[in-house]
Parts: C-alpha cells; structure tokens; sequence
C-alpha cells in the first residue's frame, strides 16, 4: 500500500493549518482508494512527521513518500526534515520511507504561477 | 504594458531569495518580451514591494499585477502586502495595480503536488 504524507512547516496561526488538512482531504480524494494520503508538521501543530509515518504505517503502508510542502531548499528541506524521518527508517527497516523533491523546485509550480497573473 | 511583481517572504538565507530571482529568470522567458516580469520581497531582501512597483513603472508598466509567491492566506498576504502596494497605487493612479490570489490558492499546486508524489 502506497502512501503520501504532505509535510508542512506548520504555524501559530491555527487557519493555516487547516488550510494543509484541507489540501490534503482535496489530494486525498483526487487520488482515490488504496492510497493514503497524511498530512504532518515540522514544527508548531499535530501531527509531527514520526507521528504522521506512524499513521500512514497503521494504516497498512509499505511504502511512505514524504512530500515536503516548502518553496525554497532551506535548511528545513535539507536537513530537519531528513532528521524527523531517518529514525522512522531504522525503526521500520521494511518499509520504504522516502523523500521527494520539495514543491519549489516543480515546474508545475510555474504553470500555477502563470495562470494566477492571467495568462 | 503589463507587468507582474512576484512576491516573495524573503530570507536571510541568500539562496533561497536567489531562488526566487531564478524562477523569476524562468517566468519572465516563458512570458516573452513585451511584458515585464519583476520580483520583491516583503522583508530581509531587496529590493522591498514598493521599489519593485516602481521598477515596472520605470520600464514602462501600465498595469502592476503583484502575485503573491505565499503558501498560506496568513497576515503577510492578508494584511502585510496590501500595506505595502497601497501607498504607490495612490502615488501612481495612471497605473493600475492589483494584487492577484496567493500561490496556495491554485488548484494547479495540486498538480504539482501529486506528481511530486509520482502520479
């Protein structure tokens, strides 16, 4: 079983945070059954990132792909994250936990940016 | 002429504003000549919003579409960006200057999520 957990920095400001669930609830169901699809936080809200890959491994995944919600390759991108999942990945030798590349770097990320100036 | 200020947080990592600049390069040759393509940064960077407002202006800009490069509907895109157009959209009523949907409000970041995540 595949699963996606979306990783965002997280923030005092609580409707913030209910803008990622939200996103996630909308990715969740453009995905469809047999995937699971998280939600976690670096910092600042529920779920941390070992809880969030806890809860995709209850859940029944084999595989868990975290996907970090950041527009720049900050050193949240390059080392904190990398810190929350490495002790997953020992603790859960049979699973495969990997990162994926940090929405900033996605040229799908231009085309959203053309079409919000009116192209 | 049209022109489009991306707006950026801004950070005192000097990479991640050259990020910025960078997909600015990207944006700007995919739009073509005759438009203009600028970025600003709401702090820690140069040069500010209203100095990139005026930018546009210099090289001809009778329309400022400011995109806001922001994640999250929080106080900066609510509150903090707007403060800051205000002044030169009264400085400059020839010109109009508006202010587009933040990047987190694009159903195409979804896109971009999911094939991060391989689609």
């Amino acid at each position: 079983v595949k699963s996606i957990l979306l990783v965002a920095h997280g923030s005092r400001r609580q409707a913030s945070n209910d803008e990622v669930r939200e996103l996630t609830a909308r990715l969740r169901a453009r995905r469809g059954d047999g995937e699971i699809f998280e939600c976690a936080f670096l910092e600042l809200a529920e779920p941390s990132i070992p809880d969030g890959i806890q809860r995709c491994i209850d859940g029944g995944a084999t595989e868990v792909t975290v996907l970090p919600y950041f527009l720049s390759a900050g050193r949240h991108v390059a080392e904190d994250i990398p810190n929350e999942v490495r002790p997953k990945q020992v603790e859960h030798p049979g699973v495969r936990i990997t990162i994926s590349d940090y929405l900033g770097s996605s040229a799908l990320l231009e085309d959203a940016l053309l079409q919000l100036a009116g192209d």
